[in-house]
């Protein structure tokens, strides 16, 4: 079959001919509609996540993915319906996280992730996977259902975020997102669905208009923050100090501006994943700020298939107009460079194998 | 009356006499017993909280107290029974926080506190106060009352810290407090009461043996970490990663220390105020421990009545050989200079207006 991979001696993703797999007793075979291309991917490539499965020298990329139960191979599933696979298996011991459904909370080292590390990812024509893996969705997510992975982490985010001031009667009004990539405006996309509890949202990017990413803050209703002209600390001074902030840029200085953009009892999840990188701090006005304000900071990865089903209505409430906006390109196997390619226009693209 | 207060000529806390106070409608007229002093009490001696009263050039200090109710002045109180006064006061607009009974959430400006910054503390032989800020305690609270207030302060911590797991199913087993003075060593005891779910804790300090406060973490069943010879970032390798961090040193780097002293899926509590300090953290390295490893950081202030009853418990759950090691000096207001006086003898002192 086809399937699109990192090699060992390759330097990009590169369309590769791999045998079709064999399900193993209590897993089904799932045949792939389509797969999303993110932030991680790009890192996978560049070798930032690496760990190739043990024993190939090939990584099969692809972590955002929607399938078809091609042969249930007596899991129960039911042959023809869609689903969406989740990211983590345990390699391990774990503390139980992944028997307790909780494989997001898993520390590293009990787990590999498909398409990540450790294991091969859905960016082939066939794959296998236990039934636990996989969360079933309609027929009409064939098309997006691949956005249901990374809306999920926000997902888990939100619940984490909401959790941490669960012990006061915490009254959110507005919203930050730092970062206007795919993850950062579908996350605004869910700040600003009918039933989220934020009545403003703002959108942190660094492009010039007219982009394309803008025009989709300005359609949500945000309104968009140019850091090169506030930076993230200057928000609360140019618009107002707000109660969530959700961190998408994996640019490190972010986290600690976060104290300073966030007003008093709010909450900052940090959901990048940046390298090493020494800088200073006031890191005493920074402490006195969190504690005489209340001010909660945390990280969040990964996700749990409650909170894929949370995803899955999220989704559904999205307007087609985001959606079609969103995803800027569809693409063939054959042409999985393009699919790569990254560029002012491009803001998620999405791996076609097949069609139900 | 006598009070002990600061005054804009003096250089300390000195022995004042004002004028008695007269409860106005809806307050009562409380007969103070004994008073507590801590680490916050220095720095308003110091200058860092500062706000005098309005109107007045002197500022009496004290907010840890146990009082008799002498004149209940038609509040329901009853005479003769013994409350803790909580601490903060509305002074503005405060977003409805005192209204819900979370003063401990209002935001900076919204509030004065008594002994604290903009009104008058508890260490005069009389004090004012309407009753909805005073909790009734027991009778055989008139010794050690005055400790309800700080315990308060972490049922708060330990409240928001569960709350910030809460979104999972958190085992926590061990707990790490930075800091060997009167709070750290109230927290530990709390941490080793009964109905602590933690198996293991560590207080961090930096003091040579023999010492009064070691011998208490000692006699608590913890483990005395020195900094000195192993940093709170080295404390995985040395002990283990903890679960839970409590900060009670004021020392900003411990802030950003916390995060690599967590566990995967960690919390650490932060209560500590420092001044502006500028220094240099691996800031890419924080940040990337946090998401990958689920941790969270918050910080905590004050407290609601809801923790004080809390803390009547845990109050009660003590061994008398902690309370009586914790509270090394007892003095007289005429004596007030020495109640402040600190060292290596001296962990918590308080001083006593009157006996009930």
């Amino acid at each position: 079959m086809k399937a699109v991979a990192v090699t060992r001696e390759g330097s990009g993703p590169e369309l590769i001919e791999v045998p079709d797999p064999t399900p193993e007793a209590g897993e089904a075979l799932l045949r792939t509609l389509r797969v999303g291309i993110d932030g991680t991917d790009h890192e996978v490539i560049a070798g930032n996540h690496g760990g190739y499965p043990e024993g190939d020298d090939h990584q099969i990329l692809g972590h955002e993915a929607v399938a078809v139960v091609e042969d249930a191979n007596g899991t129960g599933l039911e042959e023809g319906s869609l689903v969406v696979p989740t990211v983590r298996r345990p390699s391990g011991a774990d503390g139980g996280h992944f028997e307790r459904g909780e494989p997001d909370m898993a520390p590293d080292g009990a787990y590999v992730e498909r398409g990540i590390v450790g294991a091969h990812g859905y960016m082939s024509e066939l794959f296998t996977s236990p039934p636990e893996f996989l969360v079933p969705v309609p027929d009409s997510f064939a098309e997006y259902g691949f956005l249901v992975e990374p809306i999920s982490n926000s997902e888990k985010a939100f619940e984490h975020a909401f959790a941490a001031r669960s012990a006061f009667d915490w009254r959110p009004e507005s919203a930050l997102v730092l970062g206007n990539g795919p993850l950062g405006l579908l996350t605004l996309a869910m700040l600003e669905t009918e039933r989220s509890p934020f009545d403003r949202t703002y959108c942190l990017g660094r492009r010039d208009r007219p982009d394309p990413t803008v025009d989709i803050v300005d359609r949500l209703g945000s309104t968009y923050v140019d850091s090169r002209q506030t930076p993230v600390d200057e928000i609360p001074e140019a618009h107002e100090a707000v109660d969530f902030v959700y961190e998408a840029t994996g640019y490190a200085k972010h986290a600690f501006e976060t104290v300073d953009a966030l007003a008093p009892n709010g909450v900052g999840a940090l959901l990048g994943i940046p390298e090493d990188w020494t800088f200073e701090i006031d890191g005493g006005r920074l402490h006195r700020e969190l504690v005489l304000e209340n001010k909660a900071l945390f990280g969040s990865v990964n996700s749990n298939v409650g909170q894929y089903e949370a995803a899955k209505d999220r989704l559904t409430a999205f307007p087609d107009w985001f959606t079609d906006a969103l995803v800027t390109g569809v693409y063939d196997p054959d042409d999985a460079d393009a699919a790569f390619e990254t560029g002012d226009d491009v803001i998620k693209t999405v791996v076609e194998f097949d069609t139900p």
